[in-house]
């Protein structure tokens, strides 16, 4: 197969009516009038977001996944994505139905289609970025600077998984052990993060500000309380981890700064948001509902900045923690 | 400068409001009631399509531009932009700013802005991809399968000025050696390519169907006669070339091969569209009018396919063509 066939019989399957079967190069689409766009870019680079070498599947629904979540945490729906592929011609053939695959899957989970894009040779290291679109009702857009004092703050999903995950897909030794099911369950944490799209009723409903928790929790809540001029403070003894995350936490020499570690190092791809304490047990019932693990963190206080406060008041010493690589 | 300082004082001077200051992860967009949207994703691979070591503001300038041109073939309005960059983070603080000024240059002159998108680093040849978005009026778009037989074939532009630009920046002997003025000019079409979004009111009033030129002539017009079912006819003799351009053909061994050469090399990003002969004179005037060079070139026939066709009637062999790099 040439490089025009394979990508015709690898990514035509997954283009919707909007990408024009691929044939053009421009998608068309006509967004419904009672909604605006929510529109995001995200780029892996081979060796820096996923180790050199990996499975293509694998790699595709990461990268997929990591945008739904971005427009997740806006409360919105996501309908198509654009694609760039620059990787090594000869590999192209062996790579990208696997890669493929891994789009396919994760597209029809979270209901978006593939409307273009661009593939191209490189002799560099591969890199793939998708721009991922999606709608909001209008003025719907959940943004992150509209905490205001006194609202709750909360984590859906759990924190570190894909820390971990991560260590075991770069071959890093994990002591102790986990056992089988939490091996899946660490790698799954870290190949298919879970968007939290069917969020968005609870989002668009009642939060005063969100973010995705990709950076870590400490670094995307300070997003919100910086924007939101105010300040973000946590409970220690709150924040929620997998069981096979507390037995990794527990089994450390400091179980505390592993907790911090599993809490600060990003991926998991849940949200943090804001909402107002009378909306609580609203929030309460409709993760209950929509089987949503849903976890009452903080608050937002007077002050700037976030802050983290074991059960006894004392502050947690944070590590500062910027962008991160694999 | 850090990187994220970096970022903020190349990039966040060019965002538009839709970017929300490149604070966010997602750009938030309200498209116009009466608009459909026109996507397009064009990506640049360092050594592929364009040479190593190149100053930044031409590569985004010859980025931004090529993605100007797929909207412009559309009949498109541009109006803002995802920018994926992925590079040796040593050397962006050098790049960013030069890159950033061209296109701050290219997007003020085609009225769009910056709406986010992502800067990562690699270690291997630098990646940059633009997904471009632009508003046609509902049922506007100026698809590539709506010619019909009888058709006229027209080229905006002249052919081939990037082939001998593209020489020059790859420091390949030109001979006979081009004058200084034609110099600048075969550069400027190379690494400024003019995307015909001026003929945009003439495509959606006329055009049957259209395509930008960038694999080259015979490539892109082949796209419009396989969408439409119908063979394309071209002139040879009445093919646009510059002075220049006429020179530098008339200079070599075989002057037809080199006007062929010349003609199907692409990254020209001039126009080829089909209208109704009836709409003839109407385009010649709004052509003169809009100062816009404009070549009738052939016609739309039965059949299939596209062949060129000299004065006499003889059938001039074209070279297959298909993806072509630096």
């Amino acid at each position: 197969m040439n490089e025009f066939e394979l990508i015709e019989h690898c990514f035509a399957p997954l283009a919707g009516p909007e990408g024009l079967r691929l044939k053009d190069d421009t998608a068309l689409y006509t967004p419904r009038d009672d909604c605006e766009l929510v529109i995001t870019m995200d780029t892996f680079v081979e060796g820096v977001h996923f180790p050199d070498g990996m499975y293509g599947a694998d790699v595709a629904e990461r990268l997929l996944r990591t945008n739904l979540s971005d427009i997740a945490a806006k409360g919105g729906t996501p309908r198509g994505y654009l694609l760039s592929v620059a990787m090594n011609s000869e590999l192209m053939e062996q790579w990208l139905p696997a890669f493929a695959k891994g789009l396919e899957t994760t597209q029809s989970e979270f209901g978006c289609t593939l409307w273009g894009g661009d593939t191209t040779a490189t002799s560099g290291k591969a890199v793939f970025s998708i721009t991922l679109i999606g709608e909001v009702p209008k003025h719907g857009m959940v943004q992150r600077n509209g905490a205001v004092i006194g609202d709750d703050i909360w984590v859906s999903g759990v924190l570190g998984d894909a820390m971990l995950g991560c260590h075991l897909v770069t071959n890093q030794l994990i002591s102790p052990a986990p056992n089988g099911q939490d091996i899946y369950r660490f790698e799954s944490a870290y190949w298919r993060p879970e968007p939290a799209v069917k969020l968005r009723t609870i989002l668009r409903e009642y939060a005063t500000a969100a973010a995705d928790i990709s950076d870590g929790l400490m670094a995307d809540v300070a997003h919100i309380s910086r924007l939101s001029k105010a300040c973000a403070a946590l409970n220690f003894d709150a924040l929620p981890f997998s069981m096979g995350g507390e037995i990794w936490a527990d089994g450390q020499n400091d179980p505390i700064a592993a907790r911090i570690e599993l809490a600060s190092f990003g991926d998991d791809y849940g949200i943090v948001f804001t909402s107002s304490p009378k909306d609580r047990q609203a929030i309460f019932d409709a993760a209950r509902e929509g089987r949503l693990q849903m976890t009452l963190v903080g608050s937002i206080l007077p002050g700037e900045g976030s802050v983290c406060i074991d059960v006894e008041g004392q502050e947690i010493a944070w590590p500062k923690k910027g962008y991160r690589h694999v």
